[in-house]
């Protein structure tokens, strides 16, 4: 299977080196060239010039890129060179709605589509460790695992197209829940003069014990907040939850609590790791002694 | 060394049976007879009719209740019968200023103190796997260091009297911010019409992964409850945090989110897992259709 990747970013890049590695990647495509031409150079694999040319020369096709409008207009430029039977996995999160549309042009065209949306961090993208909340048919799913399981460690497939982003959805309220618990709680203990690297060694052992806290922790303490996962991206995100929330009329406490923290950041925190979300809650000590 | 043991609740009592294993366990009182005479004649060790006798029989006791003012009770039941050099190790969830008080007292009738709060949960109390977060000498420390080792997989010293209390309060603030997380997020899972189970196993494998997820969000998408850790207990201490945060005249959103959310909760809940915040999250949807 000819495998061609569309989308390099943090976590495209490594997710693209785990296809090389299981020797399935043909091409890629990315809108800056940069990172494509720096990745075909090191790998061999062709830097095309445009998606159709890519999608001429694979069996399957993954993208992973930021936005909803990006998934379609990445779609519409695959459309004109896609193969017959050919498949898209769009490894992006975006709206449920946005990734049935995607299936219907793909659809037409011929094409199967595959929504499958990842959680693991930028760690689990270089491991090839992702979990991956599939929408789609089996059978669909089938042909595109060896693709999958080069980028994965765990597939799960969640119902028909869009059931991997409502997964996803899921998953995000609960990452945007797990940050103002971990960053809320370490600004409090770090107020009360605890010895911090050994504090979160014993929270991460007991019953408050999370990946976030783990892997985010140590920097966190140390005001640092390496990416990881872009504030700015997880904002965008959390939009995607608040509307499919509105659906029922329902306002969700966390997602509104975060999307309203996240707009007190400092400007440049949009770009840094959501932990950043400490800045926050440390200011609450530090400044309530004015 | 000769333990006694003091309390024996949903952790206390676990705690007891593995000092027991482990061929520490003299004696125990507890404030309702019938748990202290059945485990007595379940382990062959003494039911004390006072804290006063267990605290003659006994170097080391270990105290395990509900409130601020029953660790001082406790505390002046036991000070009579207390041998020198005796250590008190209270394992109870109290504010940092209680534990400091419990120590002022002991010290006075010639007795050590330790606080040593615990998480992980019944599991963590009945496998011995306790996270201990300890506050006091650390020569102390290492004359209980049997007993805390028969109880707990981790004991971190964290400062002082009082410090143990601390890093209990931050772990309490944490653990309310991933019910929020988890509760929320599977409601709106489940509203979406995915398929919870597989949906579980998904997200505890990516950034989302937590300890409570996997050790309760089984049963709270079933509308089981099962203890676990009281509603009533964590409010009790979240009161405490929140006092320790008023010292800095800051307000925490997310414990007061919390307190806040669990009076809303039924009356009956007080006494469930602190998962049976999920009625509330869930019922965000139902109700929405009305």
């Amino acid at each position: 299977m000819r495998v061609g990747f569309v989308g390099l970013g943090a976590m495209g890049l490594p997710m693209a080196l785990n296809l090389h590695r299981a020797g399935l990647l043909a091409g890629v495509w990315n809108r800056t060239g940069g990172r494509a031409a720096a990745l075909a150079a090191e790998t061999g694999v062709t830097d095309f010039p445009a998606p159709a040319e890519l999608a001429a020369a694979c069996e399957l096709i993954v993208t992973c890129v930021s936005a909803d409008e990006d998934l379609l207009e990445v779609v519409a430029a695959l459309v004109p060179g896609l193969r017959p039977g050919a498949i898209v996995v769009d490894c992006s999160t975006v709206a449920a709605g946005t990734a049935r549309e995607a299936a219907r042009r793909l659809a037409a065209a011929g094409a199967e589509f595959l929504d499958c949306p990842v959680s693991g961090g930028t760690e689990g993208a270089i491991a090839g460790t992702l979990s991956i909340m599939a929408g789609g048919d089996e059978a669909t799913l089938e042909r595109a695992r060896p693709a999958l399981e080069a980028m994965g460690g765990s597939i799960t497939l969640m119902g028909p197209v869009g059931a991997g982003q409502a997964a996803k959805a899921t998953n995000q309220i609960m990452v945007a829940g797990i940050n103002q618990a971990v960053t809320e709680a370490l600004a409090f203990g770090q107020a009360q003069g605890l010895p911090m690297e050994q504090l979160i060694k014993a929270l991460e052992k007991g019953a408050a014990g999370n990946w976030f806290l783990s892997r985010r922790g140590p920097t966190m303490i140390r005001g640092e907040f390496p990416l990881g996962f872009k504030v700015g991206l997880h904002a965008k995100d959390l939009e995607i939850c608040r509307r499919m929330a509105e659906e029922f009329s329902v306002r969700l406490p966390i997602v509104e609590m975060t999307l309203l923290h996240y707009t007190r950041l400092p400007a440049h925190s949009a770009d840094e790791d959501i932990s950043a979300l400490f800045r926050l809650k440390s200011d609450m000590f530090t400044r309530s002694g004015d």
